[in-house]
């Protein structure tokens, strides 16, 4: 039993959100919940439901940004995977034990009070990880 | 109504399927369904099932394939997006008609007999992305 059962999003880095929408909402035909500015984050970020789960174009607002400069180094595209984790504290505690690089300490609290970590890339294979507590879990007790 | 309902998968591309497994199967605790020879892929895939999506971890095995080639050129990471689609050839006129450059000019058919194009990263914001098609859609008339 891991606690993790739920894909949340895949973030996708992007250079211009409407133009990145002229191929996902209006040739590919996904909606678009919406839009939002998150100056906490220094981007904005459409949401695009995909079932249970969702894709997420983030555009960022700050070019001293750390993924500004992911953009400008890499170019756009896949930025990270998030998975949805029961107990944060749990599995913070069982990757920290197993020797497992987390881009901070602590989790972080975002705005609407869920709690999150990222995972860095180089214990993951590659992929930067965010963990974000919480959701709506099939089979709750 | 865009007949496109689903993530499938994120294929991530690895060097050492093994190595990647100490992280995604032991550490964070996801299921692994089973490791897969796929010659005709040029590739080792670990299945890893995450709700109704799944994690796929892709291991080249011909250096001389696109894979291996974008494996030594970017390192590991995300490889992939694909969705599920519920009538390709449907999809496919509608993203021509929009001008959208996909990799090839017909679907290819994998083993499974299921059928699936990729749309190339130019048209999409950088993502490559595979649409797929068949799946069990919930709400099937």
């Amino acid at each position: 039993m891991s606690g993790i059962e739920k894909l949340n999003h895949v973030a996708v880095v992007v250079a211009d959100i409407e133009a990145a929408l002229a191929f996902w909402r209006d040739a590919l035909g996904l909606e678009l919940a919406g839009v939002k500015d998150m100056p906490e984050q220094k981007s904005r970020i459409a949401f695009l439901p995909l079932g249970g789960s969702e894709l997420e174009l983030v555009q960022p607002t700050d070019p001293d940004s750390g993924i500004a400069k992911n953009l400008a180094k890499r170019g756009p595209g896949m930025h990270h995977l998030c998975l949805e984790v029961r107990d944060l504290d749990a599995t913070i505690g069982r990757l920290k034990g197993k020797g497992i690089r987390l881009t901070s300490e602590a989790p972080m609290t975002a705005a609407d009070g869920r709690r999150m970590i990222f995972v860095h890339p180089e214990s993951t294979g590659g992929v930067l990880l965010e963990l974000y507590e919480g959701g709506e879990f099939a089979e709750t007790p």
